[in-house]
């Protein structure tokens, strides 16, 4: 937390700054009110600042001692009828109200160094004002950017790239060769450039496949803790700026991720699946091999992407959640379901029509 | 193993006075017979103890060679008839078997210290009776409680809290401020405190919400290998006494799981899912975000959970397995369905009448 | 990459040494062209080697620049005619390429020796020839085979097993008496030898069964990034040599894989699966515990395997992914599927039969 926090009126003009003029907030109530952190609307405090962005919060808005809440103009009238909170009125309120918790709660300006325990090969090359910490590695010929950061016990393999500002959290892995843009963040567990799964069959066993390519990541990427991200074959694996991956993802060889695109935790692309820009794919989606999907898509949670899909859109499928008793009876229902559509055609024919 | 072994007796004894008096198991056979490691029915030898807990094992253990085999009353008699070994009778027999498991098996107890190579910020308070293994890193400020172990590789945060018999395997993360109970196990790759997955649009990009919350990790939890809990976004995500989570679990920021609940592998939780005490989440499961499951449900495996549960019970959903002709059959059907629908709704207009 | 690489001539002889005359290729067109790199058909370069081992890709080879292309006897006369390359013209061919891969992009040969900040206990036995990276650890009583690579900052438990030539990634975990045979990788992450989810329910809390079994990894077995392969209760965790694991994959205590089965990323095999030899197992598929799937088995991505399968076959089961709104409209309709066969057993019974 910044010590003493700041008010309002810096806020508003420090993010209007920031963006350039895109985020200009107004300040409804008292300017000079100063907030230190930020907290959610049932649990904020006077020193604290919360924000309204679903409408269904709202009762939560009126209830709330936050000293300030973030809110969109359309709310700003009502809001302020029911509460005494200072507000920061402005479109998107969360967008803004994202930059305001950044301000409040910096990232640790970490000190420039190589701790002692950590090794760097002599051939790498570190920024000065990177940091390396205790037990993490950095391989030959790797390079590390200005002011980036390799948390304990993290791993840069040999000529592998980190720009400025990237983080490398707690054992993190960035194998060999493999490229991490500015101001990305890898999450502790996560796998950049492991060997892609490819075997050639012969006479019931199999041959590896060497996997030469590597895993470029662009900027203001973000990979979730435990993920793994396959280095190509022969290709690159691509990320494009400003993907956000989160936890347990795994991303097969020569994937291509296109720019901002979202995919939640748990979801599996196999090799060479190629996800458009500004998709957001959900929790524990599957994305088959050897396909693509069009920008702009959202893919539902837990569903199967097995072929291409060429329009955006709003893609589902999973099967869905019964009382066990009723799934099972469902279930074999499903089992046999051609033997309905046939008793239901024998109907049809009886009646001497088609519906289909 | 424990050197020489435990005789029944013996270990009728301290499993009496552990449970003060709720598992008094009587033996059936020579009290006498010392026993030195725990053994599956079909494997187990003279100096061995095996278990019967399912009726469809008899047949086993009326074969087994085990020097004696753990049963519940009711099974008692016929084995007894069937078979030489001595008989523990306790009911459950199997809760009995674990804990006498755990006597003849116990962890082996570590030598304290701090290993040369591991890495302790002098500002941490690390007990005396706590080891903390080669590499291990110790962040500033953090505390270890006594007896506890922090494997080799492992990390633990700033301002982190483990309490007392806690166990990080080896290269197990804990990061900045997460805190774990009593007792506590975490697995080899869980990655504790990891920043929830959080992001404001804007004018297609993204603007990271930063994550301030910890986990709460409560006493006797165990969390299973390559598992991530990520950190509360403002609150925090709370893990209850008692709940055991197996690996490739991914809970998101503020999610609850609570007391006693069991969440098997590969399960996945979207951000801000509170899962109520004494669950049972299947395999694979998949729980929206923002939605409340009552204690006491069963959640079977592969199932998603897209809205609250508010009755305890048994629900499950997934799509059968079948041939793989059938299943595309099927799943073309399945597309129609809606078709099949209105032909049916049309036969049945025709016919005068409507069941629906 | 091999400097100067390497002539057709020198592959082909090479290759056919290596599989005692099985592969013996063909050269159609000039043996002495040289080939340092393997490259995709439509990046390939001159003096690159690149493969057509699916006619869907033949328009690609046509118009490639690669130096020279491996090509199956059927394909050869169409490609001859329509490309400049020279072919290396073999059955099957992409074994054929997999094998020149490994001669072009040969695993770098690591100096033997212990990195001086790696930490090996002195009861280990090491090999001479083994390499140990920076912040490895070995346990006591460890056994490292010739030739075996611990990378930085791997894990190798007390009593654990490694046979010749084996390459433990970097961050790899092999816990306490587990082993793995000659040749065989684990990539970063993976977690072998973790306790299995194990307890035994007691008055609504859980005991933990201690887990005493061992994994056991044969040879030329694959292991991929952050995957998780638990100990055996009692018994062991087997994998068969040859069997080949993706990424994020999750194994129970007390499974068995066979030989050379495959399995993709994001499985899930609950406890005591037993899965055949030669199958074939799709990303995301979840196999239920306590049962078997037959050798030669392909399962489908995202299918749940819910009882054993006795029969050789290709079994699937992934509800369809649709657009969210018809998605919406099946899973309704899908809910309440025994209503729709009630109505058309009603129809079947007016109508005077049933073909059910």
């Amino acid at each position: 937390m910044t010590p003493g926090g700041l008010s309002l009126s810096e806020l508003t003009a420090a993010i209007a700054e920031r963006t350039s003029g895109r985020l200009l907030a107004r300040v409804d109530g008292d300017p000079q009110r100063r907030v230190s952190a930020v907290a959610a609307l049932d649990a904020a405090g006077e020193g604290e600042l919360s924000f309204l962005a679903n409408p269904r919060y709202r009762r939560e808005a009126a209830g709330t001692r936050a000293g300030a809440v973030v809110v969109a103009t359309a709310e700003a009238n009502a809001l302020r009828a029911a509460n005494a909170a200072s507000l920061v009125v402005v479109d998107p309120p969360y967008a803004w109200f994202a930059l305001a918790a950044q301000l409040l709660h910096p990232v640790l300006r970490r000190t420039p160094g190589v701790h002692p325990t950590a090794s760097v090969d002599p051939s790498a090359m570190v920024d000065p004002s990177a940091t390396i910490d205790a037990g993490a590695f950095v391989g030959s010929g790797a390079r590390v950017g200005a002011r980036t950061v390799i948390g304990a016990g993290a791993v840069l393999g040999a000529a592998a790239v980190l720009g400025a500002d990237v983080l490398l959290h707690p054992r993190a892995v960035v194998l060999e060769r493999c490229e991490v843009g500015h101001r990305s963040i890898v999450h502790s567990g996560a796998v950049i450039g492991a060997d892609g799964f490819g075997f050639a069959p012969l006479d019931g066993g199999w041959i590896k496949i060497p996997q030469v390519g590597r895993v470029l990541i662009g900027e203001d990427v973000e990979i979730g803790a435990n993920t793994s991200i396959d280095r190509g074959t022969m290709g690159d694996t691509v990320i494009e700026s400003g993907a956000k991956i989160d936890n347990q993802v795994q991303v097969g060889h020569n994937c291509f991720i296109g720019a901002n695109t979202v995919i939640a935790g748990c979801v599996g692309l196999a090799g060479s699946a190629r996800v458009g820009r500004n998709c957001m794919i959900g929790g524990a989606a599957g994305i088959a091999g050897h396909l693509s999907i069009a920008d702009g898509c959202v893919i539902g949670p837990a569903t199967v992407v097995s072929g291409s899909i060429t329009q955006p859109g709003h893609y589902t499928g999973f099967f869905p959640i019964m009382n066990n008793r009723d799934f099972e009876r469902t279930a074999a229902i499903v089992r046999r379901l051609d033997n309905l559509r046939r008793r239901l055609r024998a109907l049809e024919a009886a009646a001497g029509g088609n519906a289909e």
